[in-house]
């Protein structure tokens, strides 16, 4: 494989300044010292002694449900998870902006944000039909030589109890979803044993993975907790299944759910969290040393839910480090992990990091180290998609 | 008054755009339509409709511990109050840079960041003796044509507990500091009635208010709040007390204070909470309907504490909202109002805000409305202080 150009002087996750050699394949070829690189090989970017990282990963986003791009709208939903379901399709409906120029623009900052890699849950259910599915796998295609986009046929109102969404779940994992969703299956679905029958046997049947919402709190979401569990085990599906919040797992005693956490790990089943500040939280902390894999996201950006979010995955590192009390380098280094190779781990990714051999899907900015990025948030990065310069301090570059 | 200077087309708090004049005291002496001013006025800025709002009002700072423009250092605090307060004395002690250098940039990078009001806690403490306040009383003398900084006495290792504090306190309330600070009264001092009666037998002594530092929980917290309460009463510094972190009003349900908060209310006596999403909060929601001021703060920014925080209080008024679930623009405005006017009723400022006869201490940032501006963040800031644009685009300007 011959090498084609050089990231010069950087420093990859905060070690020595090394020239970075790519590949005619947008691969990582080789690390040397800085300033060892032969001078005639094209220069993609002078770090000039930045900071390399992985390009980040959204591991949990709603990119259908957007607002963003368009003009600031009063928050009109109410106070249950239900009300905020329905309330939404209201927004949505009356909008006169189509989805490709709401989350279109809203990918782009993310892109500039340095995120590359995103899994996107799209709302699959009667009042949509398929029109979010189809808009998203548009936008996937419009963007596909930028970012790996993996999108979830999500149930949002409920898998048996809304008329007509098996069939539509159906037809979106046959037109290319590439995850089945599920949500609250005693919550929201009211009978969860079936809710995850179904979810699974449309994972086994399409070969696809699993990501739920679990947004059940207390005994009852750690019992479902169990139950997902127990269904990874029985179809076999370790290593594909994600649950997204379980909120629940907050709610005790992190040793009293050490056993869970073990069962977990063995099962390769991810916890996604966003950190939020005003609910019960998994403990990340005791997860990750009984060996679950923990990843996070933004979850909605700027909608009829709420208008918090601007997709940097950095600032939701910050945040994770502060909803949890971190402030040592490891963990900060643990909050990087759970943006990144966390996010590569549970999405199932392959050739994510800066090692040789990697895809150059990078991240470069000014920090002294990869705890102080994750502090400073810097905005002056540079962001590289497959070997190419595709954003620069904030700005998406149409190229 | 004679208007020497105008900012043209600004949305002060996000209504019609407006022209700003400013008279010859640097304070706005009128708001008339947008391009209506006289051509012939200077002009001092035209914000080409951007968002006019008053300069932030950082309430609870900790400037002298900032470890602020020195290379990354790995936090090496222990796990309790006490080892942070210990583990401080050799952190500072070993620093060679002197606290000019390390406060200065960083209440530099407070101003570009938009905030132009301070009260920053100053060790007065055996291990330091007179140093921190004589050094912050320097910085203080050094910025004074740009902002207002309160410095607090505080008796970080406890008041009565360690040697010649209560002297230091006396010394450091001689030399000009403004406020007579108080820190765990049980917690740390282990006598919370002499600890009170000292605090406020100096306030009244040398007329100052009162800013006491409550980290204790539960009942205990509680319990020392309403002696805080009786306190401010019999010694009649209705208006001039601010309890800091009041983590404890965060153990119970709301409605279950509300008589303390009617009290608070009452006595005047200000809530300042940073909004920290690992600890209980106070219930700011139902102490704003019942009366009581709240305000905000950082922290400690980057110290040995901790390495978080970056001084913008508009991503302080982000925090809160997120700690309370709020996205509804009432709620945002709430935000904004706790790190502006709040900040400005629990200081005792005078001239605060954008109306007319107000101080010309402004911000002016791109954003659609107020609670946008909470959300967004854009650092694209321009920075008024006393008539003067003293920073643009997140860079301090040195003229």
């Amino acid at each position: 494989m011959s090498v084609t150009q050089v990231i010069r002087n950087v420093r990859p996750m905060g070690g020595p300044a090394q020239d970075v050699l790519l590949d005619e394949q947008a691969r990582i070829a080789e690390r040397v010292p800085a300033g060892t690189a032969p001078a005639t090989l094209p220069t993609l970017l002078d770090g000039q002694g930045q900071l390399l990282l992985p390009a980040l990963v959204e591991s949990h986003v709603h990119f259908d449900k957007t607002l963003w791009n368009t003009p600031w709208r009063t928050n009109s939903a109410g106070p249950t998870r239900w009300h905020r379901i329905t309330n939404e399709h209201g927004v949505l409906k009356n909008l006169e902006v189509p989805m490709a120029q709401r989350a279109g623009p809203l990918i782009e900052h993310c892109i500039a944000s340095g995120s590359l890699y995103f899994r996107s849950h799209v709302d699959t259910q009667t009042v949509w039909g398929l029109q979010h599915v189809q808009d998203m796998l548009a936008l996937r295609a419009h963007y596909a030589a930028l970012i790996d986009l993996q999108l979830v046929a999500f149930p949002q109102g409920g898998l048996l109890t809304a008329p007509d969404t098996t069939q539509l779940m159906e037809q979106a994992l046959e037109l290319g979803l590439d995850v089945v969703g599920g949500i609250d299956p005693a919550g929201i679905d009211k009978d969860p044993i079936r809710h995850l029958e179904t979810v699974f046997a449309f994972a086994v049947q399409y070969g696809r993975g699993v990501d739920i919402h679990l947004h059940d709190l207390g005994e009852l979401g750690r019992w479902e907790t169990e139950r997902i569990a127990d269904m990874t085990e029985v179809h076999g599906l370790q290593g594909r299944v994600v649950i997204s919040h379980a909120y629940a797992l907050g709610a005790f005693p992190p040793a009293e759910l050490e056993p869970l956490a073990d069962r977990l790990a063995a099962l390769r089943i991810s916890i996604m969290t966003c950190g939020p500040a005003n609910v019960t939280v998994p403990p990340v902390a005791m997860l990750r040393t009984h060996g679950v894999n923990v990843c996070s996201g933004s979850d909605g950006i700027r909608d009829a839910w709420s208008p918090m979010g601007n997709g940097d995955m950095l600032e939701r590192a910050m945040l994770l480090a502060l909803r949890f009390g971190w402030s040592k380098d490891e963990d900060l280094l643990a909050a990087f992990d759970i943006v990144s190779h966390g996010g590569a781990r549970a999405l199932g990714l392959t050739g994510y990091g800066v090692d040789v051999g990697c895809a150059a899907n990078l991240l470069v900015l000014p920090a002294e180290n990869v705890a102080a990025a994750v502090i400073d948030r810097s905005l002056s990065r540079t962001v590289i998609s497959r070997g190419r310069i595709v954003a620069r301090d904030g700005v998406f570059l149409r190229n």
